[in-house]
């Protein structure tokens, strides 16, 4: 079957399927990190794979960026287990056109937010190639149990931190709009800001594990309503998000209207979205004073056989298709 | 600086001393895995990053046996540190006119092989990409010291397991040597066989480092005399090899008359170097029998102002320039 029809997510599903469940493996293929034994507690782990052309275009993106890009995105996979990061592998594939100050810049992009975490490169792979190709894998570990897609139950809460659709209203505005000093141009860098320097959401995620609050969790990089899709599945319910509650920046609202679709479905966002009983709302409220990122209620679960839906201020379904990304079905450069 | 005139190494060189000794951290960027602390235990953790037109040409080679391939080279680099492994990421950069049965016959490949030494594949990402690119990051543990390059003193004898040559050999032979049912074209293929499905060495490193045997070791992934002198450099040592003792296939001496260039410095021998106090010869002979592989003494380590020398039977040195495989100073075709 070619991979375009069998897509993405068809293919993870797979490769799960035929991969036998390994000794000491707790959480295996399809969630946002692998959790294994390790002497009793769990290590975390997960990688993603960036490739020019791809994930990002060197045109519109400076390679201090694209370092701190290459780490946040794994490290907001850390984040959505409830995992603390610990350890970095980064392997690069890097073309000939490079010299030692584009991999210097790459690098200090890279550790400046590996420090801020406090976590250590180790090692890697260098090689030449075509175009640059960016591999991580970080390793972390969970002192409390690793909250997984799975877990939410019909009448949770459903929940985002921070501010949705930013990164791809930044992304669409990018070729438009040039650095300058209106109060326009300020907004769309402020967008442009959360497109290539996402903030993982280690803290919120880690105190959410720790205090059990969260039933269900997944960072959003494919978009809202897609990610919200994976936490169905793997829970096996519905959910009805109440547009007029999804959490938008100023610059979001000045920009883009009453435009909701960048919000709902347009991807990079890294917020952790996650599911929480309704008795625990007083104290999702102190953990995001804690954990010093909003915390907003987006919607609900409800049982399965309702699908997602997605309702208007008046309490009206919107005609909605669940739009994502999925890396066979389209191309989409990202960064 | 231009990659190419700074090399493979010398950007290594560049990025290990930029980066700060982590928490935890016992064997940073530079040996041929990292080690860190967990729970009081040394966890091990290595990548490589395959990337079609560098690494690999699918035209001499099959997506099974490169699957087998794109582990055994991380499985080495464990068993280089006297390691056991335990699992696998695998992220895959996947070009359009690939369908699920190229994907199936790679994942034949790879799980026959993690199933064999029992890795459990946890995770990893897929893409599309314009060449398949393929990162691998494996995790192990180690119940005894890992064994790094640093700690070989002049007065240590110098080993190999296995026999050299044969993948370079048969890389070589590749495109000439038909499949044929002829002496020669037997042994042509079982020298390509080498190349395509290397054996990581895993029972006999893992021997090494549980009876403290081996005082530095590496696994020959750039040819032997380039990898002897990653520990020449890391132990301050320098070396003498005698060229009548590199231990060489029937098939290669077959097939390579009296050249030894393939055995010096031909690469992807996936085999172990490693030094060891002159008084456990006899320790060695049996850890051979025990770990099923051949051990053969090569020569000897000299104080550092010797450099490596290559001595031919009647004990003169041969001009040798060290050769073997950098990334950016030229393009190679292995697999």
């Amino acid at each position: 079957m070619k991979l375009s029809r069998l897509g993405e997510f068809g293919l993870i599903e797979k490769i799960r399927r035929r991969t036998p469940a390994g000794r000491g493996v707790r959480i295996g293929i399809g969630d946002d990190a692998a959790s294994v034994e390790n002497r009793g507690d769990s290590s975390l782990i997960t990688a993603d794979l960036l490739i020019e052309g791809r994930h990002f275009d060197l045109r519109w993106t400076s390679l201090r960026d694209l370092g701190h890009k290459a780490l946040a995105v794994n490290l907001s996979d850390i984040a959505a287990m409830g995992g603390i990061p610990d350890y970095v592998i980064l392997s690069l594939g890097i073309p000939a056109h490079f010299d030692s100050e584009d991999i210097g810049a790459f690098y200090r992009g890279f550790e400046k937010l590996a420090a801020e975490y406090s976590v250590a490169l180790v090692g890697g792979d260098t090689n030449a190639a075509e175009k640059l190709i960016i591999s991580v894998c970080v390793i972390g570990h969970s002192s409390a149990k690793p909250v997984e897609r799975r877990g939410a139950k019909a009448g949770d809460d459903i929940y985002v931190t921070g501010t949705l659709g930013d990164a791809a209203l930044g992304l669409k505005l990018l070729r438009r709009v040039r650095r300058n000093s209106t109060r326009k141009g300020q907004r769309a860098m402020m967008l442009l800001a959360r497109h290539h320097r996402p903030t993982p959401r280690l803290a919120a995620g880690a105190l959410l594990a720790k205090k059990k609050l969260a039933t269900a969790m997944i960072d959003i990089s494919d978009g809202l309503l897609q990610d919200l899709g994976h936490i169905c599945r793997a829970s096996a319910i519905g959910a009805t998000i109440e547009v007029e509650r999804l959490p938008l920046s100023p610059a979001y609202r000045a920009l883009a209207g009453k435009q909701r679709s960048h919000a709902l479905s347009g991807g990079e966002d890294y917020e952790l979205l996650f599911c929480a009983r309704r008795q625990n709302r007083a104290q999702l409220e102190n953990l995001s004073i804690r954990a010093q990122v909003a915390i907003t209620r987006i919607g609900a679960c409800v049982p399965a056989d309702r699908g997602i839906v997605v309702l208007d201020p008046s309490g009206k379904a919107l005609p909605m298709r669940v739009q994502g990304h999925d890396h066979f079905k389209k191309t989409r450069l990202s960064i």
